[in-house]
């Protein structure tokens, strides 16, 4: 099982996920990734039987489970980072250390049949299955009393780390909150305390007054550029509306979030020549007696800079570009020649 | 002047480094990172017109600044991410949101004439100059009030965000303290109340009789891959004597530190066929009125692992090797072969 260990001084936690354990000398620098090709692609239709049997899919009505017929197929990941559920985590020592085994679910959601299709090329119908299939895993995971929080996450490209071609999200239980959302829920806290108001409603409103920023933007979702971009293009989609659970959208909202997704995706596709990119989605802990006070949103990191020795060791970022300059760019995108039937009707 | 931002919600600060802004077109996929052939090289003998006036050299008698002779060169980064430190930090707001102007400095200290050799190939005499170079310009700026933090870093490697091939380190003054670094210093605050004593202290102590995670060591630092390595072969150089400031170290430790630092980039070097790396030394932040509980140390992170969306969405990373095998792994290098005249006598 992975083993979670928290650092003596930071108490940060890190996974050693023996899993996926390679030889030390497998890392020498001339091993590199390898590429799925299509024929050999675990993920493409008729190659069901190459993955772990399916815990969930959207097929058609009469197909067979791990049998073509799918639209959205999600199966436990080979190698998990995290896992297995069935049992509670548990906290001990290693001489004066402390350790976790590492429980939890880690699930890969396959975007589509399609083997080159991601979210810029895939309908907004098609992202709208996969943010209802995001929303299905997060509910058959959320009673599991050993998961305190769930993450779903993108990644898209090799650089990015995508170790498959083929478009997937994953969805990750794991058996503690970790700290880039603590951080985000003792803000909102504290900003509330100090000055009054949800942060993120506060940003809802700064950014539409100050226009520079937005990307896009539809009736539910702003699309832009953080003010504090830790990257070139970060940007982020925030629902207009305050609202701690994503998986509590629905289903009007999960259709405009779909679009939106869409119309960032696309942007930055063709706008910066499909650059790899990491997204993540940020909503609040699952076993929370009552509500909690946040604000869930979409962060995506495309990957054109390297966080190097300053950044490593200050955990301060340096952008090279302005997020002005950024949002300007992407807002100039011209996706009418490029959308796919059904993308984007909603977002102007 | 480069601006700092907050992040409204987690309070984090970013560097949007203006002087270093590129078109937001050229961000595009096909933009790559080129290599400096030596011919055209900044850093090398012969060139020191290429860059701006040194601020410091350790050169042979008689030679004239800004021409041969040097053994170690440190000149302004021609694009700072901060500066100038001439003046006071300018704190204001933006909408909701808090800047900073980013006042500092940025410098390169080119580590040797020789395009090709690093910190594996260099004397340990060499890298004991590097050391003191260091020390000589920390001391230079650690009085200026608009700095509040001084560090250190190394990039190698273009994967690791080294611009120039030519081996050089950075030393940044900040004007703040970064996020990692107080961490660290409340870390060893909270231990030596809820535990007694100094956290890295304990590391010491523990890593001795473990023994699994010690790579080498000598007789003023035990380097190890720490118990909660965050990627695959990461390692700290840590002093055995109790210390807050990298820049107080004696003659005597600093060669015991460069003979480390030669002994761990050697293994890392020839273990690994030469990967890139990025280290940077935590010292105690300046303009402390007296002593500031701490314990410095250098962090070396090997760039064999990409930190995608989980990593980026949660602050937790997944490390797919263990730090025993990582150490063992280096622990078992073969460096007789390979040591250049006069490296790691003190090393065993």
């Amino acid at each position: 099982m992975p083993q979670l260990r928290q650092d003596l001084v930071t108490q940060r936690w890190v996974a050693i996920a023996t899993e996926r354990a390679k030889r030390p000398s497998s890392f020498s620098r001339a091993a590199g990734v390898a590429v799925t090709p299509a024929a050999t692609c675990p993920f493409c239709l008729g190659h069901e039987s190459m993955t772990p049997p399916e815990v969930m899919a959207y097929r058609a009505p009469g197909t067979e489970p791990n049998t073509p017929g799918w639209d959205i197929r999600v199966v436990p990941n080979l190698y998990p980072a995290f896992g297995p559920a069935d049992v509670e985590p548990i906290v001990s020592r290693d001489g004066p250390y402390a350790t976790m085994t590492g429980v939890g679910v880690h699930e890969v959601l396959v975007s589509s049949p399609s083997h080159g299709d991601d979210f810029a090329q895939l309908s907004v119908a098609q992202i709208a299955k996969i943010v209802r299939a995001f929303i299905d895993r997060y509910e058959a995971h959320r009673d599991n009393p050993a998961i305190q929080y769930m993450l779903i996450i993108n990644n898209h490209g090799k650089e990015a780390g995508a170790s498959l071609e083929h478009p997937h999200s994953q969805l990750f239980g794991i058996p503690l909150v970790p700290i880039s959302v603590r951080e985000e829920i003792d803000g909102v806290r504290r900003y509330r305390t100090e000055r009054g108001g949800c942060a993120y409603c506060e940003i809802l409103s700064a950014e539409q007054s100050a226009k520079a920023r937005i990307i896009a933007e539809n009736d539910d979702f702003l699309i832009y550029a953080p003010f504090a971009s830790r990257t070139p293009f970060e940007a982020s989609i925030l629902p207009r509306w305050h609202s701690a659970r994503f998986e509590e959208m629905n289903a009007a909202q999960q259709g405009s979030f779909a679009s939106a997704l869409h119309d960032l995706t696309a942007r930055i596709f063709h706008g910066l020549n499909d650059p790899p990119y990491n997204f993540y989605i940020h909503t609040a802990p699952v076993h929370q007696d009552g509500d909690v006070d946040y604000h869930w949103h979409l962060e995506i990191l495309p990957k054109l800079a390297i966080a190097a020795g300053f950044e490593l060791g200050t955990g301060l970022m340096i952008n090279v570009a302005t997020p002005e300059a950024a949002a300007e760019y992407l807002r100039g995108v011209d996706l009418s020649a490029t959308a796919p039937t059904g993308a984007s009707p909603a977002v102007h």
